[in-house]
């Protein structure tokens, strides 16, 4: 009897407002959850704009504690409601002054797992997050939840083999990637990272992104989200790029217990040889 | 005034017997050197069969001392003579039941300049490389030659996203991955790992595989060696799958300077948080 993880990622246009925005995920992810989903993630900080575009202080009020806020109540209701896991990114505010880019994950029966905190912290033109976030600081957790052992690495952290590597040791079999990336500067590398995360890693990933303009800047996020298989293969098509859109897809456990054994780099890992990734 | 690296792969049909194996490869590097490259590198085990397609101790009488073996000096040799730095990949005997799959570096004056040992050690079906090779114990050396810091990376190392980080940490801008791979095993995977490794610690990677079918078993080498940038593209076309061939292409170091510029994967990574990489 074959394993099957049936997922979903949610991409969603900024609707204007905090509230819609909740809203409109909400109804996105009773949508996979009506398609026979059992596991959600959300796009990354999923109820606010993205408001790295520019670095202006107001934007703090937008931080909630975790899991002590107002999002984690609501989205625990939620995966009761539809049994189904959720993986949900928000700006997280520990206490005043010290804020983060997380992500929780709820289990099925509205359970709060934990949370993870982006390690790796961009500062670009148009991704002003040194401005706002501390790196994360709670290492590389995996959640044991009703599907399965899964992992969350935030948008730029994924340019990062480490954390996925560090994700797979601990025995995530399907690790979420929500993202706010924009056309011009990294659209190029949007095939190529996560699939070649997921064969080096041997697991699932599903990689989201924000989708369209947002009135903060000119960053053009390009949605396109998808699961990608531990060979590297895409599962089904991606997302379209302009457009909300909720992907639901059958993740196979059977294959990637089939990759690890044809290939079987944990097995061949050389942790000896790597003292030079952990100098200061 | 860019600095541009003219660089060249060599992916070679076994010719049946060491000795014309060799000559092939030297001609192919004089050829090299005629279109003007700067550094040349060959594919693994360059000299030999592909002989892990069996077990069969025979094959020991293969290998050779590095650097005080015949190669070597016939290397140093070639690469004084051509004005050319030389990676060559050979089967090294340290002592008779000590032996690795290896790569010497000699530079454009024909100086020895040192050697990598393969670290990780494949033991599938047509690649019983376990049966021959210890796993390789002197790290991930990158080797100040003519044409600036170079590393390798061989075949089956490239499944392991933490040499290629060691390669970047130590200063690597060009690596080469001289390989033995087979089309139903890994072709899908060609075109994936290499670019995203090249991608991630941003520098120039030369794939080099082998080609055809050898006498020793049912591998079917598919050619396909090419220069990746450190945007994750590729630098001109890639080699045929089925024949030999000699890749030159120019590689731009002011490229590899505006990635590093744009991107800041270096400033950005947390080796406080790699711990998990570096558990026995």
């Amino acid at each position: 009897m074959p394993e099957i993880v049936r997922a979903a990622l949610v991409q969603s246009r900024w609707t204007g407002d905090k509230q819609s925005m909740v809203e409109a995920n909400v109804a996105f992810a009773r949508q996979a959850a009506a398609e026979g989903a059992k596991v959600a993630c959300f796009q990354e900080i999923f109820s606010g704009p993205y408001f790295c575009q520019v670095q202006d202080p107001t934007h703090f009020d937008l931080a909630e504690p975790v899991p002590d806020g107002p999002t984690v109540e609501l989205m625990r209701d939620l995966a009761r409601e539809l049994a189904m896991v959720l993986v949900v990114p928000v700006f997280e505010e520990e206490q005043a002054g010290v804020y983060y880019n997380c992500a929780f994950v709820v289990d099925a029966d509205g359970t709060y797992l934990g949370k993870y905190r982006k390690t790796h912290i961009p500062q670009v033109h148009g991704f002003f997050e040194k401005y706002y976030f501390r790196p994360g600081n709670l290492g590389y957790p995996v959640f044991q939840t009703a599907v399965g052992p899964i992992g969350v690495y935030i948008c730029y952290d994924r340019h990062f083999p480490e954390g996925w590597r560090a994700l797979g040791l601990a025995g995530a079999r399907i690790v979420f990637n929500p993202s706010a990336t924009s056309r011009s500067l990294s659209q190029y590398l949007w095939r190529l990272e996560q699939p070649a995360a997921a064969v080096a890693n041997e697991y699932f990933v599903g990689a989201i992104n924000r989708v369209g303009v947002e009135p903060l800047g000119d960053d053009d996020f390009y949605g396109g989200s998808y699961f990608v298989d531990p060979r590297g293969k895409l599962v089904g098509e991606a997302a379209p790029d302009d457009v909300s859109a909720v992907v639901v897809r059958d993740l196979d456990m059977d294959l990637l217990v089939e990759v690890r054994q044809t290939w079987a780099f944990y097995r061949d890992r050389n942790p000896a040889a790597y003292a030079p990734l952990v100098q200061p």
